[in-house]
């Protein structure tokens, strides 16, 4: 298990993975878009420990990405549907299928993604919502949002640094945090 | 640890985490992309132990994302710098920016994506690549490709069927798996 808690890391990608938990919770999600919603069907799908599933459904629960339903009285049986936030995660699993596919596919792609009419297949990419531009390096940087602390901001600014002068840039950020992770005071 | 190999799996999705192969290594390849390279470098920006970095550093080189180069013959000195695998990873990582954004930035954005030049901050949206359409549920499904098994046919077929009618789909995949995940058997 992961012991580091990334939910209280400024970057909102650390926070993201922090949420989805580990990899189960990804195919969690990913089968629960495809409409499964029953204990017995996600661990069918998955081949997934039962333990282990009931672990995984409870915490996307507390992360507010699924919610427990009940669908069934006598005797009492839930299902787990996807919320408003757990839908959102769309674009992420689209993005990792885009990136298996181009490099991991080695026998040909499996899964596709196609227009329900045409059933043309299509091809993603991530772009700028309002223009349509390719969000490639070149054009586009990350810059620090209004709640950037100073370490993020130290952090973007040699992400943005310009490299191709061939002159290292500035050292990355360091901040004397207090927090130590365990086994590093090999120097202390 | 994961103790299951998703890269045995036939899903993209798994594929790709299984390259990952955990939360450290997503943050390896952010701070790759904002361009950090040496070991000390990843370690004070992550604040990660020396031995988790050096495995997950290994793992990532192993797997094909990143490349160890030396810089340095005296003393020898290495810097890890991402190969084009690793490099095309930026759009999962650009997705889960979006989605921590609207989710867990509960103080406000701390990281954004701006133009370089504007400045103008955008909206990363997964489209496709030759439309521009937006990849919604609505409009756009899952399809097996070529390599597709009977397994993924059927769980894509489970995922494409209609559930506006109000009926239930007929049940998921189940394959007659000869691996069983222990702790299984209660029922056998």
């Amino acid at each position: 298990m992961q012991r580091t808690n990334f939910g209280n890391m400024q970057c909102p990608i650390a926070r993201s993975l922090e949420r989805v938990g580990e990899w189960w919770s990804i195919l969690i999600l990913r089968d629960a878009l495809h409409g499964v919603s029953r204990f017995d069907e996600f661990q069918k799908s998955l081949n997934i420990a039962p333990n282990m599933l009931a672990r995984r459904l409870s915490a996307l629960v507390e992360s507010g990405l699924l919610e427990r339903r009940c669908y069934s009285d006598r005797p009492a049986r839930y299902e787990y549907v996807l919320t408003p936030r757990g839908r959102d995660f769309r674009p992420v699993l689209i993005a990792l299928l885009a990136w298996g596919n181009t490099h991991f596919a080695t026998e040909g792609p499996s899964v596709l993604l196609a227009d329900r009419k045409s059933g043309a297949i299509v091809e993603p990419v991530v772009v700028d919502g309002s223009s349509g531009r390719l969000l490639n390096e070149t054009e586009f940087h990350y810059v620090p949002g209004p709640a950037a602390s100073e370490r993020t901001r130290r952090r973007l600014a040699y992400a943005s640094g310009d490299r191709s002068l061939g002159e290292r840039p500035p050292a990355p950020p360091i901040s004397k945090s207090p927090r130590r992770a365990k086994g590093r005071n090999r120097h202390g």
